[in-house]
């Protein structure tokens, strides 16, 4: 039942990030967030204010995906990141619009939600990779959410209670069309990486500050699922 | 026959925008390059030239648009930014390897030309102005190309020599898929400055200053066609 | 005694942002920690935690008055962000050390002190706000520290216990120094949007987007100093 | 005499890019524009052209240093960068408007000057450079104008026809103080490499990329000359 837990979908690079912040990475993947989405215990309110969150991180987190096709240096990345943000804003985004309009959340209080912290801290720190470091920074930045999505997706298919009220949720992570992204992303960042500090990564001079990347945006990833849990709809200014 | 000519595509925005500078409006859309083009005249070297410079000049195009996603506030702004990333880079750029294939230069042979000044002069002028400036700063230089060509297209179709051997050229450009593009972003430019500087456009503190932009991205345009006039297919270093 | 609590520091689009979001610049200007300060009441826990996190903010705040450097359209902008930039790096900082070292925190400890969500999350999203947008948004982002800091220092300066153990903090905000870089800020600020939305800034489209950015710099604000309460010196992974 | 010429200033990484394009390196070192500064025989009217172009290109390098600063990983990165910037804007340009007064023209014609097109175009270059890439990405890019200046006002300086007319602009720039800030840029340049590509330069994978930026941005500094040397001093449209 552990291989789709420590699978590292083909990434040395990321199977290190990973290990590097193991406990952090746990205590992001195994969230009691994550743990209600898998036996359908999470309060239902707690899941509709992550939805209507997740809307506006969506656009955030395409507009990380536009930086990256600024910052690529070669056709693959190029090519890979306008597609991951052409889904995300042409595609994803209209679904996610569906599934809340299904939950009667219509997609003008979706725009208007305030966007809480920890869901501002992720997205921003993941933009700010991008300017002040290179493809690669963004890439480290950008995993945790990719990587930690298909793992959690995954292993919840695996050992999640069936039919449970979050099955789609599930299902949207554990779908082939998901893990074959989850995929084509670390077959990205492989390559990325050995065009920037070798096929040595662990050797290189800026392993420990791309370690750093991962884990803090890790760290923001289980923040994520914190806010989620406090349900609150509105802040109180 | 003028109706083409000197339609705005539905933007007043861009109507000024290119009436403030109608002496080099006309200098870049009506160049030697271009009249080449028309009458079947222009050097095959030149156009080789300007075909290899186009490819990279739309790698870097692209990335200006992906810039465009990121300073996007509107979700049609995203919308249609992510659009044209994405039909850059997945599909335009394609269909100009394939073209340029067919005048026998491989896509390697694209991807290690040397970009030329000019070239490279207008592409990233137009990052900086994103850098620099909010999302219709980057419109503003985004302008010349986007528009600059419909129109040029449009009047080649109807005052071309028929058939002459740049036809492929002149309906790339004429087409009503391209056409209509120009229509998009002539609506998102309308909405744009709305948005920022309100409905009367020239009576904004900016107006001068987004004025400047387009001239000064329509001066790099003209010299993009003035270096595919050199035709140098390698630069002396 | 309340005019220093109530001075825009000449500033009229300063003081319409603040009364747009006036509830939640008491909630940040008259938090619980800053009372504390200002009665000596404050944990010194909490009060070093503090110190440990500003370092951090510092060097980020200053990357975000370099990015403001990058962005500005005229000599002025250039001149007082540029000033701000070398003053916060090469002085406010050393100083800063110093006061650590006092508190027996080297600079290294500083360095290396793991950036809290609420400090991480603030310059972040300035930083977004000038990626996104132009050098006002980055203003109305940056405003909320710079003058938040201006008004607590004056005020505390007026009503606080003399002498107690945070007078050296309460001194270095309500110094004369660093009220007339306030006036100078919000002089810079008041051209910045006149050259950008004219003099009836209300009026603007941009208004309401600009008094969004500094509610939400304001709510980020609040949230470093419950962050400076919470006192943990080491996040648990 | 030629130990200044053929100097590193301390620099492996800076020799060995320099190295790499040795021709282009030497077409822009040994410019016919530099070699009338060092024997007076310039036209001052080419003189005057690149004084009110090299107003404008402060401006813009300033912004790039700023962009610098964005981009600093590590506080000596930061505090080079940021006196550089706040040096340049509030000193260096001060100068230049002294010495261009004393020629009779003055700050507002200066800010008014259109850029020319090989003025614009290696700024905007170094400033995307900095955007796509990271902080070494940037000092490749950046390279060329301060070593460049550094030793061809070190050569004019031994070799150049005494008290010409173009006496002050070399020993600007032969100075100890700007020498002094060639060693610090050089030192800045090995430890930001040493901390990204470790200290076998040459055999990282980012080298031929990093020599590519540095050699186009070489090509970039011999148009400037080729620019002043056109000594127009309006643009026609």
């Amino acid at each position: 039942m552990s291989a789709p837990i420590s699978s590292n979908y083909g990434s040395q690079v990321f199977g290190a990030w990973r290990a590097d912040c193991a406990h952090a990475w746990h205590a992001y993947t195994h969230h009691a967030f994550v743990e209600g989405l898998r036996d359908g215990s999470l309060a239902h309110s707690a899941y509709l204010h992550y939805l209507i969150q997740d809307y506006v991180f969506l656009m955030h987190y395409s507009r990380t995906w536009a930086l990256a096709v600024v910052k690529s240096q070669t056709r693959d990345e190029m090519r890979l990141s306008a597609s991951i943000v052409n889904g995300l804003i042409n595609h994803e985004i209209q679904l996610h619009i569906g599934v809340c309009a299904r939950e009667g959340v219509c997609e003008d209080q979706l725009f208007a939600a305030e966007e809480e912290l920890e869901n501002l801290a992720y997205t921003r720190y993941v933009m700010d990779s991008g300017l002040a470091g290179d493809f690669l920074d963004m890439m480290a930045a950008l995993s945790p959410c990719v990587f930690g999505y298909g793992e959690i997706g995954a292993r919840l298919k695996l050992t999640g209670v069936k039919n449970n009220r979050y099955q789609e949720w599930i299902d949207t992570y554990a779908d082939p069309e998901y893990q074959t992204l989850c995929e084509q992303a670390a077959k990205l960042i492989e390559t990325a990486a050995a065009d920037r500090i070798g096929t040595d990564s662990t050797l290189s001079p800026r392993w420990s500050s791309l370690c750093k990347r991962f884990s803090t945006a890790t760290r923001l990833e289980r923040g994520f699922w914190d806010m989620g849990l406090r349900a609150r709809c509105n802040d109180a200014e």
